[in-house]
Parts: structure tokens; sequence; C-alpha cells
């Protein structure tokens, strides 16, 4: 069995925003040089998200609405969590979007559809957070 | 390491519907020949999701309520990636069901508790899709 | 390639808890031998959640508000699921919260950010019931 793992740095512009990293996932699973098994992908930090959804900018602002329609940032008082933080907002928007992902590896490539991207997503941004990579197979 | 790979294909009548694919997914296992492992089950689009829940009817009717209440399928022009679509909450209602499940494997059968189930969950059917099934292990 | 399996048994004071369970995870990384793989950590039950987020206490009531406001447990008769039992809305909260998580293990350990801890998410307990751990790798 073979293993391999990176991290990704990111720092964000915008308190929250989608980042496409399928190509860096992409080199990852060919630098493993794993043929079949599986790579996991999760932010190591619990305000952001790495999830699978289409790279279409129109969806990306329906995504934005939905999370403040459901968990709003804004009023920070509303939350228990935002006594000396303000980011108890990213904590739920996170838990809807998901942490990780776990992509299936064949043939030494992401066995994905023909519209599959993975996403970081970040919903606590303007300072540096990491996403890990982690591949097992053979 | 063994590895397995399927594409299981659907087609449903509706929109919107769920169906149990958990005997699908043993025989994948059984054909895999692999006692120890990992089975992942996702779509490989992104208006679907494969997710365990319970069998129940009554249960399929709430998801359909709650989901329609959180992302609303109409009014069709309330989501910007309705330009020449009419699924943004197809995407919506797949995030909130999750992409993928993964499933152990032990001696040769998926290791569930009494009640778990897998499903096909479809937001946007009534075309052909598919489900990948990627199990790894020994 | 190395595997264990291990079940946790919980049985909670109240309907909803959170229970950080990360000791429990790291003593079975250890005791599997594992140093580089994959560890599942799912409950066996349809009503519960595992899921990794912050360890802080205002942030689980914002949960508790959170899925009460788009998932509410009562009036029990506003779900169909409801005819002899009252969860329905046990079900939802899981299905937000996500079923299982995915952990990369990495020179023996949980390869973890500074702030990832993984908790049993329960939503209809006073019952006993498990969580299965689950470890591939080498």
């Amino acid at each position: 069995m073979k293993s391999y793992r990176k991290e990704l740095w990111f720092e964000t512009k915008h308190r929250r925003e989608f980042v496409n990293i399928t190509k860096e996932i992409e080199q990852c699973v060919k630098a493993s040089g794993v043929q079949e098994g599986l790579v996991l992908v999760n932010p190591m930090h619990i305000t952001a998200s790495v999830f699978i959804n289409d790279d279409e900018k129109g969806l990306h602002q329906d995504f934005e609405t939905f999370l403040e329609k459901i968990a709003p940032e804004k009023p920070y008082n509303q939350y228990h969590h935002n006594g000396y933080e303000d980011n108890a907002d990213a904590h739920l928007k996170r838990t809807i979007m998901g942490r990780e992902t776990v992509v299936a590896i064949t043939r030494g490539r992401l066995d994905f559809g023909p519209w599959e991207q993975i996403f970081y997503g970040e919903f606590d941004g303007k300072r540096k957070k990491r996403v890990l990579v982690k591949i097992i197979g053979e």
C-alpha cells in the first residue's frame, strides 16, 4: 500500500470564498503514484469546508444566499459562541456544506463525472488556513 | 490490496426520487472479494446524492417537505444559476443530503447497524445518471 | 494492509447531546498499529451523527438552536414518519450534521488541525446506541 500526504495553504481576500482546487488535487494524485485508491480532502480548520459541486458563478451566489438565509453572519450577538469571536455562522455554514470529501482514484486519476469539481469553501477567511490531502492505494 | 469499481445507472420517473441501492452495493462488495476494507458510493453528478437513512415512506415525504422548505424548486428565477437551467434547487438539496457515503466492509459484508440503508437521492431526474462504487481493501 | 474494527457504546441522558469522542478514536488508532491510513467513524443508527467541530459549549448551544429552527422536534404530528414514532426530527438533524467522518492517519496519529475534535451527535438518545470505528492502512 502506498500513502501520500500534502497540505495546501490558502489566504482568501474575503470572509467567504469558494476556490476551485481540482487541479491541485489532480497533481497530488499524480505525485502519489497511486493508480487505484481513495483520496481524502479536508480543511484542517472548523470554519471551512471541502465540497464537490459545479464551477458556476451563479450557483456560488445561490449558495451564499442560501447559507446566509439559514445561518446568517449578523447580528453577531444572536450566537452564544460569539463572546470573543464573531464566526459562529462560519461553523454552521461549514457543517451544511460538509467537512470533507472522499474521491475514488482509478487508473491514476480522479474518478469524476463530467461536472464534478472540488472546492475549498472558506467561511471565515482573510487569514492563512490549510487543507489536508491524504491518499492511500496502490 | 484489492480494488473494485462499478457504475450503477439510474433514470428516475420523477424530478425527485429516493432509490434504495443497498442490495446493489452488497453485490458489489461480494463481487470485489474484499473481506476488510472501505466502500465509497457517490453520484457522478452534482444534482444527486448518496445517503444512508431509514427505508420508510413517511420519512421520505418528510425529507421532501424539509428540502422544499429550505431550498424550494420554485420560483425558478429566485436563483442566479437558473439562466439556462432550472435545477439550482437540486444543487442545494444534494448539498444538504450530502454527496457521498463511505461504509466499512467487515468479513466480506457491509458493516451496518439494524436500520441503515443506502439511498440514491435524485433531485433533477428523468434522465440517465450514474453512481460510482469504489472498493478498496483486502 | 492492516484493518481494525471497534464498536463504541453510548447511552446519553438527554434526547440530544454532543459527546467528544476524540480520545477514544485516538486510542483505536493506537491499538490498530496503523501508521498511514484512514479511519472511518460512523453511528450504526440513523438518528445520530459523527461530526468534527469545536469543543465549545456556546457553539453547541448554537447548533441546538440552529437545528431546532430548521428541523424542529415539535409538534410531532407535523411529520409523516411520526405515526408510531416521535423521532422524525432526529433523522433530519442527523442528515444536516452528516452521518460519518473520515480522518487521515499519519505517523500513527489522527492528522488533525489545532481545533478539530470528533463528536458523537445524539438526536434521539436515552437508549443504548453504537458508533463504528473502522481503520485501514499500514
